[in-house]
């Protein structure tokens, strides 16, 4: 038995990874990064294969993390966590430096970046596992403490899509639910139960739209 | 160039990481663990290639991972984190319970633990990565925080060994530092400056030895 509860009992950050070069490139949230050897520095990244990403990543064979602080722009979480870059330009709306082979690396609201060379690709179901060599780590700001992925559920009331490693199916926590859709009547994004890990209904009252900041009460129903 | 001090911005919990079966069993402290996939859902592991439970995981294919709480006891770092298993049996020692496989899986302090089967290991250097999948799941305190390894860090004053992926070799960040070794004169611990991420000497006041718990200022440098 699988209580998905427990698992959100695991910590993470939140990062933006950028990858490409400065003709083409894109840039997506992460919760799922972590160190894995010291000597030499490697870090391992997940990434959905449906990711636009994934496969920008596999061609110019380099991402670069930045990590986000607590206090992170609403902006930076929107446009890379909910648009595709397959629709819109991401990198062009942020501050974005290019590092070691025109890799792109986020600085708006990072506190350190790292830009890193992939080694090895390994395939995980959904998801691509890529084990990476910190080739550059920069810190930008040592007062502000990195946003954990805890602290971007409880205070900043944030939420897994179901691309994440992280989402939980709520059909799959509770069969009895009926899941339904709810639209943003300011900027038109839709919250599909189906697609979150927590459903329309529980979500807190203070919750907004992770696009456009419209409170919870504001959604229709559709 | 790597500014070390970029990839403590880095974040993470820490856990007990069991392996083995009900007749030889062992376990380390890691902080190196995050989730891959939900459906089904996986996790990745890291372990050196030197601790005793890279040898127990690949023998059973099995390991448990328990989430420890902020207010976890000393007697679980400092005996899962400071001692080597091919030394003494560390489980006999804490409440233990066994499950899926005859895994034991540390019940002292958790608040979560998740069983795993290894569907692979990747040679990543120095350390492998456990990928797994999850097959039982348990929340077993849903009031208590888990510990992250910044709160480990600062609040708890711990440090990484050299065996952990997020080590940091003081001798690569202050070329200029002189590495010496301190022994506690309760329970003969000794801190090796070479193979821990902050100096002796660096470390706070109120830092204590961390299988003891005796002072900072009864050590004395050998």
């Amino acid at each position: 038995m699988i209580d998905y509860d427990a698992l959100l009992k695991i910590s993470y950050g939140v990062y933006a990874v950028c990858s490409g070069n400065s003709k083409k490139g894109n840039g997506f949230i992460s919760n799922s990064i972590m160190q894995i050897t010291s000597d030499p520095v490697q870090v391992a990244v997940t990434c959905n294969k449906k990711n636009y990403s994934a496969e920008i990543i596999a061609d110019s064979g380099m991402l670069a993390i930045s990590v986000l602080p607590q206090n992170v722009s609403s902006d930076v979480i929107s446009i890379f966590g909910y648009k595709s870059g397959r629709e819109i330009d991401k990198l062009k709306r942020f501050n974005v430096r290019y590092g070691i082979n025109d890799v792109p690396v986020l600085l708006s609201d990072a506190i350190a970046t790292l830009e890193c060379k992939v080694k090895e690709t390994i395939d995980a179901g959904t998801h691509l596992i890529f084990l990476c060599e910190v080739l550059e780590a920069n810190l930008l700001d040592s007062e502000s403490d990195p946003i954990t992925y805890d602290y971007y559920r409880k205070v900043k009331k944030g939420v897994s899509p179901a691309n994440a490693p992280t989402y939980i199916n709520p059909l799959k926590k509770q069969k009895t639910m009926e899941p339904t859709k709810y639209r943003c009547p300011i900027c038109g994004y839709e919250y599909d139960d189906s697609e979150h890990d927590i459903p329309f209904e529980a979500l807190d009252d203070d919750w907004g739209c992770p696009v456009c900041g419209a409170t919870k009460d504001m959604f229709e129903k559709i």
